[in-house]
């Protein structure tokens, strides 16, 4: 049974389950809930549901299950795959997690808390803030993104290096399945090996098992002291170098090891024309220690500054002098993110390939960039001690958007083609959604895929969690 | 179809698929493959199989899937869960990776290694070392035990705290399914957000969903210093709020934060009797910092502790000024646990709870060993930073081994009953496999355990692998 429009029958099922103020199925109402952070995709859907407990949520899924109804489960919807919003959508409804926001606990004593799915980031970061602890997850978008949204794509970020991905965070879920059972995966333990780790599932399924209604992670001590600097080198292979070198002399004590390609900078001033890069080289990088009390953390990287210089590795080096400087390092790898946003249409990729092949990573794509779309620009930035480049690439202005978005999709493809030929990845933190479904779905092996397939049907067989999402409609699976 | 035993087409196909000197069928020479470490179980077993390589493994699983004989996958035999050892496994072959051993590959630059599921713990750690890296999996048993039963299991120990159980440091494994098929799941990357993280699900499945053939690993920067203190505490209490406050203020440098309790000196005096611990209180406390140069790391301990004990949360501490002495301090931790092995037949757990509830979960333990089993002796170890106490206990020595064995099956259930009482779990690392089977899945959710089931069938539909080890056998399931 296919559900193509919302009978009075379906609609007072609907009502039944999530109250009256629950859902909306008329266009304006919908229209946030089917647009992207990016503005990259516009979706569609039947109705966006809006339940207010995890008790509704089951109840939306029962309902969902007896009318094989399918559902896209949606946090703050800043996703960049269009792994929330569907533009073939029209039989599908999206479940909203919003209005499911509250803190449940904060635990200093055990470094634990637990959350909503629908609590937002920032808000999470603050409360804990507030009691001295850090929760390390820092996102551009963590003023609206959603901890269970986090959970379901396996979030990176920023503090990747020092902390690890949203799954290296998460010790518990709560998640309604497919059928509408609640499993609670909250224990707040920091080792338990009891069997199948079933949460490890549903961090990075991106919606397709289940939908998350409430995440359990850790905390760590907030650091109490910070060390930036901004520095320039001569070129990728040298700060692949000075990364090695800084893993085995600064403890592990790195926060942030971003690479900056110097063409980035001009991005940054079109947020802010006053930023300017403190150093002048084709790479920059900015890196990060942070500590608690009884280091000397300023010492410590001022030497191993001086040594990387005296070694050639870096040709300058600001060490900031003070939080206001460190910050103003900070609005330039911000700024050239939301340069990209403002300048329009762009490529834009999340690769990820072994640490050491980052050279020959950029050096091909930009080499492929230069022969077969000349006029276009290469950007290059990206947490380079996670393996993980940002290369993305800027139509030339005079061509009009949807020219630019036919040939994106050249481009696209020949920068995937280049970190894939080097044993990488396409999506290093971005997750598959629709968008790269496709190149993913194909660039399996027959084993990963039967795979893949078996554990969607064992969780859920008629198919109804995010449809179209991740790997193809489940009808294709048989 | 069952078989129930090797008739001679059944030999020759074996020998088809791992040559003739690659099994063993008669009791002397499965006598080693069906004894365990610990010499708590016997196994039985229809024959002994060595593959000497993958091609060789899947053979073997395309013969088995086609009879329907049930296998069990063993590394190195250290487990203490009956994991790799079936006392009814008369029907069953053994498949043992011991022949698979090499390094494949060791890459200093992107700090990764990658080995035959079948190499030697220890052996891994040595071609580290000698490249001046770390892995940091530290277990009693590192010289016998195998890199994927340290994977399949999940593997903890001492290192835990700093760099996380063993699904921590796995980037990729190399698995054989129940059907023959290979799954690479090899890449080298840090951050690779592709779909299902299918690894996971291996990752502590105790050999019930395929083989684990190779497996790779994240390495460290070797560590250039290392401070040791024993310390002397007067209660539990004070040791959480201790290892609260190096959390906040020794950085992420803590190496190890062990408890043990004054009890299992006498224990470690077994292995050698020059043994005495530096300090003399209920309450004992082996705690390592380490880190790369550029640390005053001595200052920072030496700071820390005193302080400690003038805020009166330690009440002696002794500071290792040489690395004899440090070896000294862990010649105790050690010894301790080789000490119960020598006095012979003990309960033995592996509790974890949230940090906060330890000395609840220790004086609610004692309380029940002083009431119900007042001549038993309870021991109390562990890694208390991670939440895990093993709260062993001793039968007197007067009471015969069979009527020990009797009543240690209650003062083990008496012991879970407090555990989960205070939401913790029966097994923080050792697992569950075929002793701890019942506890774990009465103790689970219909919900949870129609999930597990489901898994189970999805990725093993036949029931071959590692029958009756963690969930009931797949007849029970349906």
């Amino acid at each position: 049974m296919t559900v193509h429009h919302l009978s009075p029958e379906i609609l007072s099922a609907i009502e039944g389950a999530v109250g009256p103020g629950g859902f909306t199925a008329d266009a304006a109402g919908m229209a946030k809930y089917l647009g992207d952070w990016a503005g990259d995709y516009r979706g569609e859907a039947l109705a966006v549901l809006r339940p207010g407990s995890v008790g509704e949520v089951q109840a939306v899924m029962r309902l969902c299950s007896e009318l094989g109804l399918g559902v896209i489960p949606q946090g703050g919807n800043t996703g960049l795959v269009s792994g929330a919003i569907d533009s073939k959508g029209r039989g599908l409804v999206v479940v909203s997690l919003e209005r499911l926001n509250a803190i449940r606990q904060i635990d200093t004593e055990n470094f634990t808390l637990r959350a909503d799915a629908g609590c937002v980031l920032q808000t999470i970061k603050d409360a804990c803030e507030a009691q001295d602890c850090l929760f390390p997850l820092a996102l551009g978008a963590q003023g609206s993104c959603q901890i269970g949204g986090n959970a379901a794509s396996n979030a990176g970020g920023v503090n990747v290096l020092r902390y690890g991905m949203a799954r290296d965070l998460i010790l518990g879920l709560e998640v309604v399945l497919a059928n509408g059972e609640l499993w609670n995966g909250f224990a707040g333990l920091r080792k338990n090996n009891s069997g199948y780790d079933l949460k490890q599932l549903f961090i990075g399924s991106e919606g397709t098992l289940g939908i998350i209604t409430g995440v359990e992670v850790k905390l760590f001590p907030k650091p109490v002291q910070t060390e930036t600097a901004y520095l320039g080198l001569a070129s990728f292979e040298a700060a692949i170098q000075l990364f090695n070198r800084a893993r085995r002399d600064c403890s592990d004590l790195i926060s942030a090891f971003e690479i900056i390609g110097s063409e980035c900078i001009e991005l940054a001033r079109l947020i802010d024309p006053g930023i300017a890069a403190p150093v002048s080289a084709p790479v920059q990088v900015l890196m990060e220690l942070s500590s608690g009390p009884g280091i000397d953390l300023n010492t410590l990287l001022a030497s191993f500054l001086a040594d990387a210089m005296e070694k050639g590795l870096v040709t300058d080096a600001v060490l900031a002098t003070s939080s206001v400087q460190a910050r103003s390092f900070w609005a330039i790898r911000e700024g050239l993110v939301e340069g990209q946003a403002r300048r329009g249409y762009h490529v834009r990729t999340d690769l990820s390939v072994r640490i050491s092949d980052i050279p020959a990573l950029i050096s091909q794509a930009r080499h492929f960039i230069a022969n077969s779309h000349p006029s276009w620009i290469p950007l290059v930035y990206g947490h380079a001690g996670d393996g993980n480049i940002h290369f993305n690439v800027l139509p030339p202005l005079e061509l009009a958007e949807h020219h630019a978005r036919a040939r994106g999709a050249e481009v696209i493809a020949g920068l995937y083609e280049i970190a894939v030929g080097l044993g990488g990845s396409i999506s290093a933190e971005h997750g598959i959604g629709r968008s790269r479904r496709e190149e993913f779905w194909t660039g399996l092996s027959p084993t990963h895929r039967h795979m893949v397939a078996a554990l969607k049907t064992a969780l859920d067989p008629k198919g109804l969690m995010n449809p179209g999402c991740l790997l193809p409609a489940t009808e294709i699976l048989s």
